[in-house]
């Protein structure tokens, strides 16, 4: 299949787009430090230029998206916008921008993560941005059009992210990117539409 | 207790207004028509100024936030910004800026809807706006200072709208405004805090 993906170069990113390449797929990939072709996902005009060179595709694939992290007393208006322009509009624009080529039945895979689930101290725009996006995943499913299909995976701490990450996660087990990446697997290949697929070990429910 | 009411002029505000007043509570009333206080959520100066007339408080409630509704397909970057900017960072705004004068075990009560839970055609936008605050309220309730406690109301479909909203929500039971206010009730006198409470009849889980 053709997968446009967007956020290829990030930790996450380089281990789902291994995994869509041994599983035989064609990626174009897209991101801020290039690949195929350079995009800033907070801007429309350069959203819109890369998909007029992409033509349609078969899935979108998005694994990447900024957010500030601060107390809650100390957020600006800018520290908020961060992930309001970036991780969450960054991502719907992608989607909102991609319908008119995405091909009968193809999807769109977006990327969350764990902090609305459970929430951390200085995370208050983190959980905010991320349960938006399963807000609008569960909306957009409504309206996709020719039978395309769009999901959410929210990935726990990734392994790979642990020297840096962990202080923030306590009694948090991490999950290795490639086991994350089985997420935007059964995304692209399966059935399922207007879900999350939530990637992480402790999150019983 | 005395408590900030913003909104209280909305078919959903005048019956919280009510129930809060009966139960022997103070109110100040602040919204974009008045009350007591004019005050507009989407403007900082505007908000800081209702805190520095209001003084301390015991319970903050919110019961407003525009959002646009359209096709998916449709949304200008300007519709997204109604939602984000009024009913969801409005929401945000009156939280953080009021942290410096909530007393000790006092309560902030924001308002979200059904429309994360129930999407409907033309309501990503909502279920974004909706699902944000939800993730918001989890990850805020984490920082809030001197004991104070912050909870999330989603009302269903009200009664009082069902002649103008009821076409948009098929199968959708509603529920009288005076209902819906006992979840105000429940999150300014009881002990929660980061919970959302789903004031609806049909959310079976």
């Amino acid at each position: 299949m053709r997968i446009l993906h967007v956020g290829a170069s990030g930790t996450l990113g380089r281990a789902v787009a291994e995994t869509l390449q041994a599983r035989g797929h064609t990626l174009i990939r897209a991101g801020r430090q290039g690949g195929d072709i350079a995009v800033d996902i907070t801007d429309e005009a350069s959203v819109r230029a890369m998909y007029a060179q992409v033509g349609d595709f078969g899935a979108l694939v998005a694994t990447l998206g900024r957010v500030h992290f601060a107390p809650l007393a100390d957020f600006s208006r800018a520290q908020w916008q961060i992930g309001l322009d970036d991780k969450l509009m960054g991502q719907v624009r992608l989607v909102q921008m991609g319908l008119a080529q995405v091909r009968e039945g193809g999807s769109f895979t977006l990327t969350s993560g764990l902090l609305n689930d459970e929430p951390i101290r200085q995370g208050a725009s983190a959980a905010m941005v991320n349960a938006a996006l399963e807000g609008f995943v569960r909306a957009a499913a409504l309206e996709m059009p020719r039978g395309a299909r769009i999901n959410l995976v929210s990935p726990t701490l990734l392994a790979e992210s642990v020297p840096v990450y962990a202080p923030f996660f306590p009694g948090t087990a991490p999950m290795a990117a490639r086991e994350v990446a089985l997420g935007y697997v059964r995304s692209i290949e399966g059935a399922h539409t207007g879900r999350v697929l939530r990637m992480g070990w402790s999150l019983e429910r």
